[in-house]
């Protein structure tokens, strides 16, 4: 209970719902039907996963997966100490006995082996064999497996296997509203609307002109910044080129953002 | 016994019955004829092969095999313990000593040396040598070995040797009937019919369109799961939608699957 | 001394001498000839091992190669015991001091670093340096190296290096008669002929048929395998179809195979 | 304390502004905004990070990527002292817990896994799970992560994913003008200028004949090299050579760069 | 010198020798200068420098190279003993501290960075930096290095780099004569010649047919291989097969050359 | 000091000045350029290090590099001693604490992550973190770093990036005189001219032959090993063929390069 304890989410931030993710999440969650899902980066992935943490109020363990994990990276380390050697519970081993959310965050980089140690733990028998321990756990009845990644990935997870992507109910979730993302702005910078309109107006109309000379939208992420960024002393063009047209655009097409940006603005 | 005892089956769970597999399980058992057992994902291989361990009263050990497996993972480890160095004993070399089920699931994926490692262990001197702990291992009279393989692998499999393939008698076991996967969805969700015949009844329906507009067949986890979130408060069609469609659709065909499953429940 | 023993071949097995082997084999082990043993799997390459050490009393430590392995596996391990490092005979190092039969099995998957290791203890100087030891260790005048390898790999051996195909004595098995084929199931299964005498006069008939319907033929292990399932309950044409049909016929095959198998016993 | 007390920079240095560089990075870093400066290399770029982390107050801890670099040197070790296992903080780690500048230096060397091990630290949430000792850690509120490559390398940019690139506010500083490279020169070398402006003066020079027979402009750090080195005994066509055309002219172009060299100064 | 004591060679065997390769030899050892042997396998390599090590009196250390050698493999180990860590000097190691020779067999296979480190002691400094013990070894004057591989790898050597080639002084030493390998066989064999100079014969005549029926020479360890097994009462044609002809000639060209071995001895 | 006593260069040997290298050395030593040295192998590349390391008074700590190496290697390992964990210092981590020169041999096979290490030493700041320690270090004044590399190998800088190319003064230092190569070796072997002026003469014929029949120049190292072996018995053709002609010329350019020995000479 102390380990997990660290993990509880206690406090609501704002988040926007964009369709029906949080009934599926919640029906899922208390079903445990592992789930995937699937969002473009800077929309709110992280933002979604932690309100649903607290409105689960299931403590969130988390692994960033990425290509070169092994298997003890999730189920656990042998260390030695005092005169003796001692199996540290990694933090899958920690959620299936515990019984809570293992939030596996950018599972399309995750390399097979450590997506193949989880299957048990998704079978009818819900089970944990712990090799290095010579010890079998049982799951936890609350131990539930919500997997998250980057839809510019997708084209990656046509590569996963039949029995990986079956195992998992998916969740597609599309862009926010302009509202919902005016409202995440406000709520993260804590600046008045004042300021942060004028990034907000001008991703209404970038969003409109996408295919002309914005190579890909702009994200709520990017919105942020912009805004926290425009609230100090900085020039305001320069900012917006640093925070909404350079991340996203490459050389030939900055300058033609540029003057969208410009024409939006001025 | 103590190591043993842990990974006893004691309950017998519902298991609907395809063809011949249980009485060749029970002969191959007897015999000590290694097995290998190829069935798709989603139809039931774990459930089967814990029928098997509660009905021949064999405590079952698993090793969900991968790539990047080590001989030391189905063998054994040193261990550092109070001013010694031990050996743990591996999942295969607990079976082999104590003469049980050795249950090596996913077998397609394990890598080429953890393969070999078992050969001496089902050639006719039935021995596993423990070079790291110079000693050898004379196997347990019981000692069973039952592996396991998504049929959507079957390719893979040709690539295995020769040598490796005949050390194994094969059991294919085919789509379970309409009846059984009732039941089965019946058993696991505790769920009343009268919920869950519909996407039963849409089952029997694409397993006839399949060519038309279903890629691949739906699995009796993807009805359980179906069953389990209709039961909740979700909206139905959205649920079939991230249950039964999505999975096993790419983006272009799940227009199609959708207004079947549309057509035939609404 | 303790350490050999437990390798010692104790009992006479059954074996049927097919042509030289036993002769050749005596001779060269007398002779301290490195022996290098060219046989199908299936058709008793382990029993013929066993054969030898029983009749050359000598102790027979296995190493089955793989070609992962270090030269750490053969040669030995430093261990860390009771406050000081010891190092650990590996199983080569065990036969070089003691001076008994080193058995590679499948040499055909050695890595090249492990086989490398052997070459100083089959020169005319038999000698084995211990580096991690720092030590040097004269082969015991007993110690003689006897390598196995399926023949179906043979293409592989063509890739061994002049240098080390000249070191060995090649030992070329052929099929076994078929009277030898059935005195060996008898004496394994040891159940009556009036049952295994349907599989292997099925045999007789498949051999004449290859090229036609069999793509390979059946070893003794798989007429064993037949042999011990037909003496279960099991149903005749699925128990000849899963052991002596499937593990060598492709799907396309086994339909024609199943043909013969009906043709022939029924 | 004690640990970052060690990486304080403590004396303000000569740095020559070239544009809006300052002012965007005390926003960036006020605001905690990811940065990622690009500029070419011998051109100021530690000379710059060590003028902000004077100015911003922030001990700096740096950390040099590259490919080959593992998780546990950003994130930290697992040690072995008296009787027991320590985790060892690694810098990123450090910074983390103490709110510090972190300063990746070469990010585009950097190897996939340890730039995974840094995004939930700069998501909403910033936390970095440390999964070896099984703690989360919360950044804090001073944590800031300054970025800073070899814009030569910009091509490898392009291959950083979309999720990557828009977490990062980016700094594209461009040449120095004539006036900053002379100061920042005279202050480095603390040698008169009537040794150094030669050297500088045909920079001026060499910056226009670009293109004709210099492959690459002269950076700062070449001529603080061929400054220090007139100051010496060496002969002065001799020292040119070295410094300034030998370093970045081929075999080819070196006598062209020479003649240059010659017309220029003599 | 306890640790050289062993790898004395204090009997002198027999050693046909072919032209001036003693004198060389010596020479080249008096005056410490690198040498690199080259001779086909087979023919005696590790017999002559075993001569040489009792000709010279100099103590032996051996390395058989492989491609998986790392640097640790000839300068030495980190150990870990009663409470505290201490370097084990590798074979390299001790030559260079004692100043003995040191024989680096099957050089041709060696992996770069294990020849690197030998650099240092052979050039003017003769010096070995230990880089884990933090020392610093300058060569005893009677180091010398002798290496050796086999002249059927010769094209390897030619993708060994100059500044490697040139560090060595060449000894290539052709075919002997068939005195000396009949003097050879008998010395080794210790059999009369009555019985071995009939296969003795034969490579008389298999020398002249090459190209016609077999594909490459027959080596002196081949010879004493049949010579041994001759002396045994295996079948005169059968023992000739397995020692001289099929380990040289690939399937097709054995009839030949068993028509070869027949015209010859029957 | 203990430790760095021992790399001090105490004797001045002989070494013929080619050209300004001796000037540049000293001055870019002085000035702490990092500078590196190209020359041919054979010529005298250590001889001038060692040179330059008397000259200088600074003890000369060298790291021969390979493709294998890794970060420790330059700067150090935790090593486990009586009950805790230490780091020691790697070469480069000692030239930073003490203010050495730091003598990188065969750069051009460096591995980059041991190259990186360097970058932050040779920067304005002149530090090194030890990441695994978790300390900083201010680089001594004294530090400083030469590197060595064969110019044989000059094509692989090219593919050094400019930013590491750009951070060295280049030192190219030509073929010797002939004067220069009778003094060296003349020095070195200490055996009277009456007998080396020979191979020497030889080298000016072979200079002007180029490309006639000699692949490539005989270098000093060359023409010592001549030297020293004719002072022995040597056949003296012999001697000269092993020496000067096979080390560089394959099998087919041997005879006519041979006749041009035997020109020469006799």
């Amino acid at each position: 209970m102390s380990v997990i304890a660290e993990y509880n989410i206690e406090t609501q931030h704002y988040y926007g719902v964009v369709a029906d993710e949080i009934d599926l999440c919640e029906s899922d969650g208390s079903a445990r039907i592992p789930m995937i899902l699937k969002r473009l980066t800077g929309y709110g992935r992280s933002r979604f996963v932690e309100y649903m943490g607290w409105k689960l109020q299931g403590p969130l363990i988390i692994l960033t997966c990425n290509e070169d994990m092994i298997p003890s990276n999730p189920v656990g380390y042998l260390l030695f100490d005092t005169f003796l050697t001692r199996f540290q519970d990694g933090p899958l081993t920690v959620v299936a006995r515990l019984g809570e959310i293992f939030y596996r965050d950018e599972v399309a980089e995750a390399s097979q082996n450590t997506t193949f140690v989880i299957h048990p733990l998704i079978n009818v028998r819900r089970i944990l064999p712990l090799g290095k321990k010579g010890k079998l756990i049982h799951a936890h009845p609350d131990f539930w497996l919500l997997s998250v990644y980057h839809s510019g990935y997708q084209s990656l997870m046509k590569h996963f296997k039949q029995s990986y992507k079956q195992r998992f109910c998916p969740l597609d979730v599309n862009y926010s509203s302009n509202d919902i993302e005016v409202e995440t702005v406000e709520y993260d910078t804590k600046v008045s609307l004042n300021a942060t309109n004028k990034p907000l107006s001008f991703t209404k109309h970038a969003c409109k002109l996408k295919g002309h000379s914005l190579e890909k939208g702009i994200s709520i992420r990017m919105l942020i910044y912009a805004d926290k960024l425009i609230a100090s002393d900085i020039n305001l063009l320069f900012g917006l080129d640093v925070t909404l047209v350079q991340p996203i655009n490459g050389e030939l097409d900055r300058r033609d953002a540029l003057d969208v940006v410009t024409n939006t603005f001025f």
